[in-house]
């Protein structure tokens, strides 16, 4: 089934009750619902949290499990990812939240990742229960992100692989709009350099040949959609109709 | 310099001084330090916006700018793209947070993201001031991303540190030429807007706005140089001569 495959979110000793509703907001944003909580400060449920997870976001903490160590919590999952900025001072592999979140795509059986209080973080010994590492590449002067920032991050990258592949290289079309062909723009180009050779536009005569080669450049440079091609054209015969 | 290549940061009309200081943290967290505010609710300086942002997110408080309207706040930008979930129905190139911050790191100059009011958004207005839009791709269920966290993921996909070197997706821009920046593209929109009004173009009145709105988003999507700015001046001022 394909809520079995989605990450499961264990928020480690959580100390703030909006910071676990917030948690629970970003979770949904991107389509993961199963939160698991580890000694939460404040006991459970928690008003505060209720009151931070408005609508669909509140059904997730309706289904929040609540256990006292992170070595429970980790019943049923397979393969789980600790949130530390301390990496590289423990031997374990260390992803960024991009390549944990393919990881976790690739794998059959339950993945979680575990996110510590937000305080002090994930202490050693619950890193330790961790497969593996994720560390958001923040920066080293101001590496600020809260718990709920934490649980959006890794949320995003779960969401990005599940998403449909990026648009094409040509990004700047407009969507559901058929770029012009080369004969339009063509035509295009007749009509302007006709309008503005009556009008005058072309000097001096020493410049012109110069100055048509740079409007047939500048037409065939633009990315014009058909739409654009019949605006350009509109404008010129509205502005020359008398 | 490194810093005139990161992307400015550009809130539109927000509300509360509390989520300006969030952007604030969420843009330092990956080295994003000018941010622009236009027309902000409650003034500036905003006191809340001060508390939220504490230590060194302080002092990109410290560095904001303020205008009166998004036109004017776009100076010296060259490519902007407006955050909107509402891509699908505007007629310009839709991009995830990572195609755009592709392009950003690709383009030459400056690029600007911009967000609306935490409310509603960016009015239709607004988008048609830039060349290109960026969409979250979060769970249409539950898409309840707050203003900080839309530009803490946009600063995430800048700071990404994986991402090999892209090829530029400019390559449609003449070498050696300068892109004109938003404002050159504004008074573009503008003498056209302007020109086309007395000769009669925006008819039936019924029509006249969306055809305005149409032009507009014409002129911000082309990649235009500055060379063709003046050009499509030129071209303007000798075909409205008499």
């Amino acid at each position: 089934m394909q809520s079995d495959h989605r990450p499961v979110i264990i928020l480690v000793r959580p100390q703030m009750g909006e910071n676990i509703g917030a948690a629970a907001r970003a979770m949904l944003n991107f389509g993961l619902t199963e939160m698991r909580l580890v000694a939460p400060r404040d006991g459970w449920p928690n008003p505060k949290a209720v009151a931070m997870a408005s609508g669909a976001a509140g059904r997730v903490l309706d289904h929040v499990r609540v256990y006292p160590t992170l070595a429970e919590a980790m019943e049923g999952v397979e393969f789980a990812f600790a949130t530390t900025a301390r990496g590289r001072e423990l031997s374990k592999p260390v992803h960024s939240p991009q390549s944990a979140m393919e990881v976790a795509r690739s794998h059959q059986g339950r993945v979680a990742i575990i996110f510590g209080p937000e305080r002090a973080g994930l202490e050693n010994d619950d890193v330790a229960r961790a497969n593996a590492i994720v560390t958001v590449p923040v920066n080293p002067d101001f590496p600020s992100l809260n718990l709920a920032q934490a649980v959006l991050l890794m949320g995003y990258e779960w969401g990005r692989v599940e998403m449909p592949p990026e648009p094409a290289p040509h990004g700047r079309r407009p969507v559901g709009e058929m770029l012009a062909d080369r004969v339009e723009i063509e035509r295009l180009g007749d009509h302007y350099e006709e309008k503005l050779t009556e009008a005058g536009f072309f000097f001096p005569e020493s410049k012109a040949a110069n100055m048509r080669l740079n409007l047939r450049n500048m037409w065939s440079r633009l990315v014009l959609t058909r739409g654009d091609v019949r605006i350009l054209h509109g404008m010129l015969r509205q502005l020359t109709r008398r």
